[in-house]
């Protein structure tokens, strides 16, 4: 490859003016004339049957333009890969908080007015809140239709007649073979919590729909086209019937990616002919939408003396709350990942997502790995301490390397994990001197790609020679259009100043899957490439023919095309396209739509595939923690988050995707949980449900590895979620080496800290 | 070609719902929060130096937010080939009306109070109104600048030192010879008044400026791409720094196809950080957007006495008011068309286009056609009257017909004149008895389209086989959305229903210049069907795969793809296109650039080209009228008009164009003029300037007469103007045929025809 100019450059992201003087709409700022507001009425029971709604009291409010029940949708379901929810519910209910009714009206307090006038006659039924009493023949079934679901066959393996969403299974090599050939075989429990995102601006959407039936969204969303999708299926529209414009987006965390109060502002438009704006309050971010999966996790390992895994069994149990949202990929990838970022020739995974009456848990940041890898790793952990190994040199002799065959039969490819190991050891001194009550952890991490979500791009070289850049993908703060626009900018030699990134807009920004699962630079970043590869060879073909000179001898380059060793023959592209424009074939376009074909979906019956996802990301966090043995306080003193994402496409970006992601993942180790009593939340605000400020986050250092991926735009993968996989497990290691005590269910509170604390004085005073 | 099945049906136009229940926004209605109200200070003088500008009284008003001048853009000027115009006039005014200040407020009543604060110093000028005097030796000059204003050369040929703006020439033959050859000499001078478009809504945008710099503009317009151009000049910005967005339009007519008040608006957004709404007043839209333009044609012509055209010498005057506006191509065209449909061996043309300190004249419906043919249908009436021959008989001995030469060199093709002149007069009864003070006239007409104007298209195929078409053609009422979706529907084998046409947008469609010179079917329809051609190989390709067929033996009909013979081997377009989005290859995009490739600019010195623009239409307009002789009124009793637009996309969209064209035809033929004062218009309302209401509408029969174009899409042309032109001299000649008088100066009020009656009556009795 020729050398690079735009790509690989720490670039100021280009939307930064924009966003820090304000200039800029989220979606809770957005208005239109006439606009409504509108409230949704939600269930006070986990679980119940809905007998009747009278809307006649809150319909008669002066004020209010519009009522509507889950009869004013009486078909459509939408879900993730699973269609299994209704906008408002219809014959029962499910949890604490789902929508049962909405109203629009002129201002907010009338409409919540209007909620207390509306009488709904629950039944209540007994609700189940554990997932393991869940699966228990005999508890009561959420879904009775789940065998009647549409559903993704490639990630979906409910199992109707129980609340078992989703099933999946690894089944590679031989686990009792490989456990009998073992010298040690270890066998943990974790746990982890509900952990909710957090975004600063709350949900918001505006929906207007005309006379012909046409809805059009404003929405702050991750997925625009995902939103499309899922309001349309919930209504029973076509998809193209609903138009979706993304507006600024203040935190998305997966929380922004799928439709949440879309399809109600669409039902109140159509019903009241007016635009209707919805927000949610802090009180529904919290209770209503969406918390990343509650997990136990069981990993039995076998390994030889010298630390060599040999087998692993694990069996993850994901609390999916009321629907599936997107549990059962969440379950898939989990299950995909459960052999760890390892060689291990022989593994079994059984991985469930089960209903329970519980707001429903989905997408977040990280999407499983989280959970996983606090297991895996926490038991790497223990299983070199009992060995009398160096955690580090454990996983080295065990990580997977290119040309590595995973647990589910893939020969793996990009793998930059033992260069992250050793640099994010490196970077915390490992190996020097520990003073009382300091240790040191670290973790890896490795996380899949999803597969089968493609991607699309435009581009269109204006008569000024800049140009327009088409996508879906929405930067939801993460720097993707600064990205894109330099992918574009390398491949048309221009700069990036010259490239105008287009507000996505499902009726005119191509399709995307949208801001999830750091997909956006591997895929929509092919897209681009293969759009301006597209538009480039129309500027190669009419420059050589304006410049008469063939079009392999030409060379793009600063906005201009040269005759390549004739510096003095060029044109500017300004000049090329004002001439397609006026003289020659039209305006220069490019289209290019991306999906990785490779890719082969996975035994359901042993998880097995050549290729199941396009790519892997790998990355190691290595702490060092001060644990107070008074107070039971852990303080991160030193944070190395080392990531191999492929090509840094924008290395100052990437690291603020690192910091960002590894303050959400030690947040996570040590803060956060969403507390449930039954099926109530009992935390839901700022001021009971902690997150970390400024005063708790450590000196992140982000260590960038490159291992170039073939089938990645310039070698890239992704960033997004990595950095905040494996803190947990590096902090929880971290406090075994400083304090010699072991926490197997997150968050490593104070107060489970001391507990642990003295129950192990209490311990060593029993053997002494 | 095999049967259509969406082309060439008589269909309902899609937007016709929304519009007609007011679900649209139209520019005037367009609103932002925070929005401020602009207003426009404007020139009270034709022609003054600015001395100097106070504005500090103005600024210091409670509720003003910004007040602009000349200052604030010190270097843009803006035009369509001629940027000869500044947004706010900067050392000296051209006419009354020219915008010198402008001002934001909170409200438009506060703004119009601080125009009245403004103090502007000029110093007069002489003026000079009449462009005869113009262009005599020692006239004021109006641009000093003329020779030094970038122009281009294909269309614009100013005499700098002078008021001429353009000049054109035809130089064909040789006139002199033709008219040694001729037995008869005929030389006539024709005027036409300004006529004005009479839009229902006026100008109307908001303009919005980031502190980054870039602009955003809702406008009321007919070309997004084209008022990007313009305010981008006029404001020294790249292009594509400035977004334009079409809102609805209530009626353009050539009004709106070019910058107005975009500029300002984006000045005064930049200056007070808020959004900034101009809407222009009646008064101001009559006083100070455009005209058509006032002509003084002499046309000498030599003919044998069988009728046959052997000469033509045509001088053409254009007042062109204050600023080249368009009128720089209507000369253009002007020439162009001043031999009429004819086949004439000895063509001279000199065609001036001259500045006058009035508001500009500029782009309006027929575009220079309706006053050439005034001119030459006029004449060849006299012609056919004096050699005692029918008119009908001698316009087919002289019409082209295919593989015709032109009076500019061109072997004609798609030439459907002499059926339009017989279907057209056939409909009116041409041949039947006269009652008294009954008469019928004929004027056929043609029109080029305008050479070296690019258009494109995206197409995209959703997941539920629904299209999205994306262009920059604004449905400006005359149904070209319909038009458009119907070619993209037949050439991917769906329904007209399937067909999502985008709003366009210049940051997310792709460029087009503007729905101008009836050029969207010809033009964006061929764009359309290359990008629909390019989603269609995809779609192919793709379903060839999943059918285990060759992609030559599938068929694209009814929403579904079949194997040629099998039909039951079929897919859905939806499970092609679901198959691209998660399995193979990415969602499918096409995409499609059109301009006409061989077109050759015509030659600055003789006019010739092999091929001046991308293709003529032809048309024919047959009336019956009768004349009250004691009051001069003359009523249209029957008006055909025939038009060979090509193949007709939809003939009810298409006889829609040719009554309302026809129409506007009949107004300028009968009632509307624009009356000056010196540079001053004294009728500048709808109480003053008499425009036809449904009373004076006759019964108009529409005419199609299909030619189809080989380069057309399906082989269609283009519709909008034709039935504007050529109406004029129908009722002129049918008023002669009536009454025997000859008018030679439109309108054709009751006024002037008493007056010539009387005058008749006097020289009959003198020669009696």
């Amino acid at each position: 490859m020729s050398e690079l100019s735009v790509v690989g450059k720490a670039l100021v992201r280009t939307d930064g003016l924009r966003k820090a003087t304000a200039q800029v709409t989220y979606g809770v700022d957005f208005k239109l004339p006439g606009m409504l507001y509108g409230k949704l009425l939600r269930s006070p029971y986990p679980h119940a049957r809905i007998i009747s709604i009278d809307t006649s009291q809150a319909e008669a409010l002066p004020g209010v333009k519009a009522v509507v029940t889950g009869k004013d949708s009486p078909e459509g379901l939408f879900g993730s890969r699973i269609n299994d929810q209704p906008p408002l519910a219809r014959e029962k209910v499910r949890y604490i908080g789902e929508p049962v009714a909405a109203v629009a009206a002129v201002n907010e307090a009338t409409a919540e007015k209007a909620l207390g006038l509306i009488r709904v006659e629950y039944e209540e039924i007994t609700p189940v809140f554990d997932p393991k009493e869940a699966m228990r023949p005999g508890a009561p079934i959420i879904h009775a239709d789940l065998g009647k679901y549409q559903a993704s066959p490639i990630f979906c393996h409910p199992v109707p007649g129980t609340n078992i969403m989703n099933y999946m299974k690894i089944r590679h090599g031989n686990v009792e073979m490989g456990f009998a050939q073992a010298d040690f075989i270890f066998e943990d429990t974790f746990t982890t919590p509900a952990q909710h995102h957090c975004c600063l601006e709350p949900h918001a959407a505006v929906g207007q729909v005309g006379l012909d039936g046409k809805a059009t969204v404003w929405t702050s969303t991750q997925g625009p086209y995902k939103v499309r999708t899922e309001s349309a299926s919930a209504l029973s529209m076509p998809p193209s019937r609903v138009r979706v414009i993304a507006t600024q987006v203040g935190g998305g965390f997966g929380a922004k990616g799928r439709a949440k109060l879309e399809p109600h502002c669409v039902l109140l438009s159509r019903k009241s002919g007016r635009p209707v704006k919805i927000v949610l309050t802090r009180h529904e971010v919290f209770t209503a939408t969406s918390t990343r999966h509650p997990s136990v996790i069981r990993i039995k390992t076998g390994v030889k003396s010298d630390g060599t895994i040999l087998a692993r069994e694990v069996e993850v149990i994901l609390d999916t709350g009321a629907y599936s949202e997107s549990g059962e990929i969440v379950c898939w990838e989990i299950g995909q990942g459960a052999a760890g970022p390892y060689q291990i020739p022989n593994v079994k995974v059984d991985a469930y997502a089960v209903y329970t009456n519980k707001v429903p848990a989905g997408p977040m940041r990280g999407f499983g790995w989280p959970q996983i890898m606090w297991a895996s790793e926490s038991q790497i952990d223990i299983i070199a301490h009992k060995l009398g190994l160096d955690p580090l040199e454990v996983r080295l002799r065990n990580a997977l390397e290119e040309g590595s065959v995973s647990a589910t039969g893939e020969v793996m490819h990009s793998v930059g994990l033992k260069e992250c190991l050793r640099e994010a050891a490196a970077a915390i001194g490992w190996d020097d001197q520990r003073p009382p009550n300091r240790g040191r952890g670290i973790a890896c991490l490795t996380k899949m790609s999803v597969p089968f979500l493609p991607s699309s791009a435009f581009v269109k070289i204006n008569e000024d020679g800049r140009v327009g850049l088409l996508t879906s993908a929405v930067d939801i703060g993460q720097g993707s259009d600064t990205v894109l626009a330099q992918i574009c900018a390398e491949d048309l030699g221009v700069g990036l100043s010259d490239i105008e990134v287009a507000v996505p807009d499902t009726d005119t920004t191509p399709p995307d899957m949208g801001v999830i699962a750091s997909r956006i630079t591997f895929h929509v970043g092919n897209a681009v490439r293969l759009a301006a590869a597209d538009a480039r060879q129309q500027v190669l073909a009419l420059a050589a023919d304006m410049l008469e000179a063939s079009p392999e001898d030409l060379l793009l380059a600063d906005g201009k095309v040269f005759v390549r060793g004739s510096p003095d023959r060029a044109l500017s592209l300004a000049q090329v396209s004002t001439a397609a424009f006026f003289q020659k074939g039209g305006p220069i376009l490019g289209r290019g739509s991306f999906l990785d074909e490779d890719v082969v979906p996975t035994d359901p019956d042993t998880g097995q595939s050549p290729k199941p996802c396009p790519y892997w990301k790998y990355g190691a966090t290595a702490v060092e923690v001060e644990v107070d043995p008074e107070t039971g306080v852990i303080k991160v003193l030193k944070l190395a988050s080392a990531h191999d994402c492929g090509r840094a496409i924008n290395p100052l970006l990437l690291n603020g995707q690192i910091e960002g992601g590894a303050l959400t993942g030690l947040a996570y180790a040590l803060w956060e949980e969403v507390v449930f009593d039954g099926g109530r939340i009992t935390n839901p605000s700022f001021m009971e449900y902690r997150i970390p400020s400024t005063v708790e986050a450590p000196n992140i250092s982000p260590i960038i590895v490159e291992a170039e991926h073939h089938a990645g735009p310039f070698g890239a993968k992704g960033a997004g979620e990595a950095s905040t996989i494996g803190v947990a497990a590096a902090v929880g290691n971290a406090l075994f080496d400083a304090v010699k005590v072991r926490i197997k269910d997150l968050p490593l509170t104070w107060e489970k800290v001391l507990a642990a604390l003295e129950k192990k004085a209490d311990d060593d005073r029993k053997e002494a």
